[in-house]
């Protein structure tokens, strides 16, 4: 683990890119690979192409890392359970088709039930459009001990939104350092938090689209109106650029993982959680009470 | 799937025990085998031996069971939540140690995390203590698609409270029909209900709490007001044999599981959720457009 930690933080600085293929198997240069520099300096994401495998040009390769970085967020997620000190949010955005449902799946479905709280973020109800747009994701979020997942989030609000206009513009600027400033709040007060957007190219999703109309147990997926919302898909992509930008802090880490291969995806996502929680490593707590000296009779 | 709700329809009347080892290995005759009789007609808990093993002598062939089991609890899942009509809520009460952190993990561990909502019922806080003890209840129920988790539940208000006398002698007289009536309220409404006690021995809750205190990766779960607790045994069976007699209805069965034997408790407990998934039959729905006409540029 303390070997581990190091690592990271040497290898922090490490810009996209930079690491060979080989180095980029260890667990941070991996995140570093895939993380938006703060503040997006010189980040397109015209430049991240939705096929790139990065480090894992190998499938079974990748599967057979996954397979242990599940298993070790697993017994991670016990100890942050058991901690009961700290929290880990990971939040996920992604074009309609993106994979956000099957990465949550795949990542966190061998986690324990107990220790997950996930929130699918849907159109705001008439009671949570009566209040500001963070109120509803601060209700969610995860509690000491937690790892919460968002299936879409606060960030709806600065790309949907700003796509359709559905609130001045003036209001959606400064929409940006507010979302800075509570998660910044929400890292003071012991939530770690990921935020992943899966990039996947249009020719996929149009792939995909086409796959849940013809696949009659995916047809219940689509909506009609995604094919409307494709339409703005050049929209969407100004709209994340400006928010992978704006909303990448040293604080709250953005992400871009290329998508159009499921196996990458989930594999990328999985080693980034693991190798968060081993940075955070979150220890059994001290009993307070003398082991020795408890009679159970 | 239209056989095994025949199977089910006529293994309905069956009383626990009365069929043989072979047969039990059925769907529906190993719900039959361990469900209370509604009303409690007959039932004593003192009969029911923790470390029964029913149909499920073998534990590789009960192991091999669940994996099957589970694999088809997930396809269901999925069906549950596209149909987006009906909910199934599993409700887990036992004493300290007897398993129901690991009977949900193992058993829906594997499940989706977006189709499981998880409810950890602890010590009431102010807020619910200012309620009716069902307010908390109704709060956490799965919405529609949805498998719910009760992690203790509304039982405790008749059993803890019942024990340490926390609110009048007939106060709690009244809430045994209370329960049974909103029970029929949620199962009218759409809501699936299936009660789970895992039933160990005190013999083996002392192994057990023993293995907390001696294991430093399991002190954590430890409380010396548990050994505390564990001098109330008899009162708790006492509690327990009256609400599985009054709560036993035909609208929501209540399960009595020997939970001595982790894996016969797993194997089982999954072998009833997916034999009531099975008995739902979910479908996935019908699209609201036509395939064929829609086209994805």
């Amino acid at each position: 683990m303390a070997a581990n930690r190091q690592r990271s933080r040497r290898s922090g600085a490490t810009a996209p890119g930079e690491s060979g293929r080989l180095a980029a198997w260890s667990d941070s240069d991996l995140a570093a690979q895939h993380r938006v520099p703060a503040g997006g300096k010189g980040f397109h994401l015209r430049d991240i192409d939705p096929r790139d495998k990065r480090a894992l040009s190998d499938r079974a390769k990748a599967e057979a890392a996954m397979a242990v970085d599940i298993a070790r967020i697993d017994s991670l997620q016990d100890k942050l359970y058991a901690e009961h000190r700290r929290a880990l949010l990971c939040v996920f955005q992604a074009m309609d088709c993106g994979g956000k449902d099957g990465t949550i799946k795949k990542v966190f479905g061998p986690a324990h039930p107990l220790g997950l709280i996930v929130t699918n973020f849907k159109r705001p109800t008439v009671t949570e459009l009566a209040q500001d747009y963070l109120w509803r994701i601060h209700k969610a979020m995860p509690g000491r001990g937690m790892i919460g997942l968002f299936n879409r989030s606060h960030y709806e609000d600065v790309l949907a939104v700003r796509v359709h206009k559905l609130v001045p513009a003036a209001d959606v600027e400064r929409r940006y350092d507010q979302i800075n400033a509570f998660e910044k709040h929400l890292t003071e007060n012991g939530v770690t938090i990921l935020k992943f957007y899966l990039h996947i190219s249009k020719a996929e999703q149009r792939r995909r689209l086409q796959e849940r109309i013809d696949d009659p147990t995916k047809r219940w997926k689509f909506d009609p109106a995604d094919v409307a919302e494709r339409k703005h898909w050049h929209k969407y992509m100004a709209a994340y650029q400006i928010a992978l930008e704006r909303c990448s802090t040293p604080w709250a880490p953005r992400y871009v993982i290329p998508a159009d291969r499921n196996w990458n995806r989930n594999a990328v996502v999985a080693r980034i959680v693991r190798s968060t929680l081993d940075d955070l490593d979150p220890k059994y707590p001290k009993p307070d009470f003398v082991p020795s000296k408890v009679v159970v009779k």
